[in-house]
């Protein structure tokens, strides 16, 4: 009789978090590819684009025009998904047409005034000023609203319409679908064992080693046991944080040093501007009931698209959509090859 | 003081089949869009291409042969997610790294010999073919497994590597997470109300029409009232039917029909081979515990990418994958578009 494998043998592996299983088909890597190719992200060029509504003295579609910022520069966006104004909707009696009003607002964060460079090719202290700046939207946004998401869109891939480097704040009156299953997940963690989930697994990962992408003194980038996405990260801070703001000076900087070189890597695989949805859950600011945020803990979310090469990505699609998220390599094989490359940019170690 | 709205005002609506919401965001449908495009389906014009691997009488990368075949044929997936004989993984005693063989096996299921026609232009008989063989490969399958996927991915916005008109069939040893988290809910609702979810909201449905995309004799499609995706539908039969081998001869007749309405009005709307992936759920093969399927009832979901034209699709990127699915447009707004469509293809009505 064989023994298993996870290496060439199907398994599904629990996502702690989610409470949801991932599909894990490793041998499948081996298929032949006859599907669509995406167009390859193209580095911009120009530091200043006349026809960018990010760049710096641009006017935008509101007719609003940019300062002539010199870091980061945050507007509210002028397309937001959520109005801080909603009236109440009125209360249903059918279980099957339940619907309640959302308050919330949006917000555009420039990233730099430097219309060709992603986060991997910012220096390290521009980087510093995006994460000082997340940490000030989300502590004054968190004053009225229970969630705050922060994150960035990065590559058409991602249906990102515009180059400048860029992410959104959406605050919310609401806990959304993804907060409250995991703050139920943690909690429920918290309260069996005693300990954090995310201080425990950070801990498990370093002792392990086989999923590491990043580490620096204070944080480590993982391909999570469960990934979903191929080159799906998740990257944490190696003791308790709850949020951005309980983190120091120095817990800071070397954040933006583990940014620079996990999104190095990322963009080295197929050397390519490689696309991404990144994002932050941390503690939510709950208003009332259970306010209790021991069980959470401070990290960041990467679900980056590519599969094969800077134009094969992963379809989440038929499978997926009706059953269960499934991938073709495991997370430590994806962790390997994150691994072997550089962490430094290849347009920088060009130069 | 301005009363609630659902066409202005941002809401949530909760999908009872899910347990999770949907933000709703119908102001937002007037911005700009400078994203990205895709490449407009292109319909075939051969019903024979001799590079297609599906086309009949061709050879497969696997060296196999299709034989001439006259309506649908099935054969074994050549890379397949899964396995029938894969061993068992040992038991872990860490709840963070949680992990369980997969059995399985997947089939490629033909829909007809004609390389140039998807579903909506199949004749009716063909499409009441290609029924009969999603339910014979079910009830076969679940002989064996608990749980069967057939679905179909339809061009290559969603990951399909072939334009010859298929689907697929995944067969399980396990229930995979939307089919756990489904059957859940459906049972609840069953303990809670003493009557089953679907069956309710269709008639509720029946009797709104606000919804309403196609109706026949024995089937209802709708645009959900909790719909994620733009132009998402859920195809009903009127009655309580827990598995496709349930249905009359001409329940299935009709259901043929229904399909044929349903995805013309889809191929109309933006005049293109309109992309999805669509799929089937129902009362899985419960092999052991509690194995009543009362609660469940057969439905058929329909996914589609595309929001503004045959080019432009809604991406669920950033905030959707970290908080919660939004959407641009009510369901009602939705359907809206759908129903004011003619139901006979337009590639059928210019000849
Ligand atoms: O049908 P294919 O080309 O094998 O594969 C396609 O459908 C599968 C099932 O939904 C997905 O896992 C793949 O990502 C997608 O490309
Ligand atoms: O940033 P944009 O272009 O407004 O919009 C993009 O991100 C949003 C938040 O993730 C999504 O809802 C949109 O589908 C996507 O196109």
């Amino acid at each position: 009789e064989q023994k298993f494998n996870p290496v060439d043998h199907p398994h599904r592996r629990y996502n702690p978090l989610t409470g949801q299983y991932i599909l894990v088909s490793p041998h499948r890597a081996k298929r032949p590819w006859q599907g669509a190719d995406e167009t390859p992200e193209k580095a911009e060029d120009k530091a200043y684009d006349s026809e960018c509504f990010l760049c710096p003295t641009n006017t935008r579609v509101s007719g609003d025009e940019n300062p002539d910022y010199a870091d980061t520069y945050v507007f509210n966006n002028d397309h937001a998904a959520l109005t801080p104004e909603t009236p109440d909707a009125p209360e249903s009696d059918n279980p099957l047409f339940r619907c309640e009003s959302a308050r919330g607002l949006s917000r555009v964060i420039c990233f730099s005034p430097d219309h060709s460079k992603t986060l991997p090719e910012l220096p390290v202290g521009t980087i510093r000023k995006v994460i000082d700046t997340w940490n000030e939207q989300i502590e004054e946004l968190g004053q009225e609203y229970v969630w705050v998401q922060a994150f960035e869109n990065k590559g058409s891939a991602m249906g990102c319409s515009q180059p400048h480097p860029h992410g959104q704040i959406w605050a919310n009156s609401f806990l959304p679908n993804e907060i409250a299953r995991k703050d139920e997940n943690l909690r429920a963690y918290y309260q069996e064992q005693g300990s954090n989930l995310l201080v425990d697994y950070a801990k498990a990962e370093m002792a392990d080693g086989s999923r590491t992408v990043v580490e620096t003194e204070h944080w480590i980038a993982v391909v999570p046991y469960w990934a979903a996405w191929p080159f799906e990260t998740m990257l944490m801070p190696k003791t308790h944080v709850r949020r951005m703001n309980e983190l120091t000076a120095e817990q800071r900087d070397d954040l933006a040093m583990a940014i620079k070189k996990l999104t190095s890597r990322y963009d080295n695989l197929f050397k390519c501007s490689f696309p991404y949805s990144m994002g932050w859950h941390y503690a939510p600011f709950f208003k009332d009931g259970d306010t209790s945020t021991e069980h959470w803990q401070l990290h960041a979310l990467f679900y980056p698209p590519l599969l094969r090469s800077a134009t094969v990505r992963k379809f989440m699609v038929g499978y997926e959509m009706l059953a269960e998220s499934q991938r073709d390599l495991t997370a430590e094989q994806a962790a390997d090859k994150l691994r072997a490359l550089s962490d430094v940019h290849y347009r920088e170690s060009q130069q």
